[in-house]
């Protein structure tokens, strides 16, 4: 059990004048209780009061393996399936104080089970959210460390994976070789996404079945956790030559990308980064194929925050960490990306935790 | 796309007094569309209003994709990471004349988003899980043939596994060797639970290092689709022996099972089904020990409508398929399942779609 964070979110909670906060399962569970139980139909969840104590609602089928995962101090209330549900849930939250109260929720809620509680409880659910998020967002040493080392493997793994592609190649197989690199070199939870030619224009692609062509572009972003935290990098290669239009899009994002970074230092105001990436690339017209905000906050998920995005009205702070990709998307034509994380380090100084060169690569 | 379920879903939400269903992406969306875009947190989903019409909302970063997986009438409109997405999808509902209107979310909507709508624009958003439930409770006649078929490759598995397991197997050989016959038997997305021992005594046991010893219980949960349609079935073995009380509660189940598949006919009350089933279990006093609802819905789903319980206040009607799993599960000690699906098929007959003995058998 994460007792810092947990003490951190009782905090939030009692700040923003909550009466409680819900985690139902998922990975914020996971992350604070150290295991997520499956996860079903049946309304589960642990409510954090704002004193610090606890106690967790489940379904009775679940009750002796939650009574053993969980310390003995929380209770565990259950509801049968032979019972409705909202009418048990209502009894045990009047039973601990909470009728007519305020709790907020967390991202893993499914809202027909909280939209029915809230029609027959008369407790008030509010979006938490942005509660789970600052708990998280300020990096101590050790995580920072762990981004890192978790950095570094994907740096180690774009070295090796230039080797692999050339024409032919399948987005398949350039996917189980970096799936499989960051697992050996010991990252857990390797995700990736390969886009092949107009596959990379489409900033979220999924699908494996591109094959490289004799010329043409591969976009790569992947990542993998090291002790929990996540890498998250991308950068675009070119098979066998490069037009003159690929070649003027990845300057700009090359650009664009050190020109943010630049002004990632601690205190910035976080609009301003998106606002300068933006310029950068409009120098040739192209910031409206950038559709998404130029990063994302990064540490026990992929996406945490904070976001980088001019409506995310925040100061940069030591121990946030974050993605900058700018990109150019040509939607079924070509598409450019150049990821790092950066991270305002303990001592307050920006730092790149990505270090695999920016420079355009033709395989 | 499944028109045929669209109209009923927009029926329903019409009969119900709603304007409109929103479906989240998710199984359900994938059910009725035909795809599934990546799931991440940003808000997106398909609205359905009373007259059948759709839109779609996403962000702006999916404009492309789902362009062109959507039928060109459907309008796909879309908010920038840099907008306030609450604000931007408050302003696309009222142009959709939903302001102030009442929707109803479908299973996967995420309680943050909804609460955070419902906070903003005005919009009172509903729980329209039954309305998903009631659109396909009714099996038609493709539909129950593939019930069938998905259920005799469970029959064909159970008659393989038997020569699998025998003391020094582990669960998790056993778990590849029933994912792999159903798969190269033609099902899809197999699942299953196998749980030995005291694991056993786990209804939703999750885990696969428990070991076969030399005298042992092992429960068996296991199912794939075929057409789309699942097959869900358990079934309990002895491995080198078995003690009285094990006989004892074997025997009980299987009556349980057998007594609740007799009144599961067209017209029975559902709650007397459940009600049967714990009285046989009481003659010995082990209703106490089975904590779930009797049975679930199945279908495109391993569990959906009608759930077999007693606060189910239904009567069973053609085309209804759910299972019955009467169960003893003595915690840490062993647990005992016996799990057939039922149909009411279009002659109005009750018809077991599982075949595999339920005759106690030692390995």
């Amino acid at each position: 059990m994460q007792e810092k964070f947990i003490r951190k979110l009782a905090e939030c909670t009692r700040e923003e004048n909550l009466d409680a906060m819900l985690i139902c399962p998922g990975e914020e569970m996971e992350f604070l209780m150290g295991f997520c139980p499956m996860i079903c139909e049946r309304f589960q969840g642990l409510f954090l009061k704002t004193d610090g104590s606890m106690f967790y609602v489940c379904n009775l089928i679940y009750r002796d393996e939650m009574q053993e995962k969980l310390p003995a101090d929380i209770p565990v209330y259950t509801w049968f399936d032979g019972d409705t549900m909202t009418e048990v849930v209502g009894e045990i939250l009047q039973k601990q104080g909470l009728s007519g109260k305020k709790i907020a929720v967390n991202s893993d809620a499914r809202a027909f089970q909280i939209l029915e509680l809230m029609a027959e409880t008369g407790v008030i659910f509010v979006s938490g959210r942005y509660l789970m998020e600052a708990m998280r967002m300020i990096k101590d040493h050790e995580e920072q460390q762990a981004l890192r080392d978790s950095a570094a493997i994907a740096d180690q793994v774009f070295t090796e994976v230039q080797a692999v592609i050339r024409p032919g190649v399948t987005e398949k197989e350039i996917q189980d070789f970096l799936l499989r690199r960051m697992k050996e070199l010991g990252g857990e939870n390797p995700e990736c996404i390969v886009g092949v030619g107009a596959n990379a224009s489409y900033p979220h692609y999924i699908g494996n079945e591109g094959i490289v062509g004799e010329q043409d572009v591969v976009l790569l972003d992947y990542g993998c956790t090291y002790h929990g935290l996540y890498s998250d990098m991308s950068r675009t290669l070119f098979v066998g030559g490069v037009t003159e239009r690929q070649r003027e899009a990845y300057e700009l994002v090359k650009r664009a990308n050190e020109a943010a970074e630049e002004l990632a230092v601690e205190g910035a105001w976080i609009p301003d980064l998106d606002v300068r990436a933006r310029e950068v690339l409009d120098e040739k017209g192209y910031a409206h194929t950038l559709l998404n905000r130029l990063g994302h906050g990064i540490g026990y998920t992929v996406h945490e925050a904070p976001d980088i995005k001019q409506s995310n009205k925040m100061h940069l702070k030591r121990g946030m960490a974050f993605s900058i990709e700018p990109g150019i998307y040509l939607g079924g034509d070509f598409g450019i990306r150049i990821e790092d994380i950066v991270m305002i380090n303990e001592k307050g100084e920006r730092e790149v935790l990505n270090h695999s060169t920016k420079e355009l690569i033709i395989l």
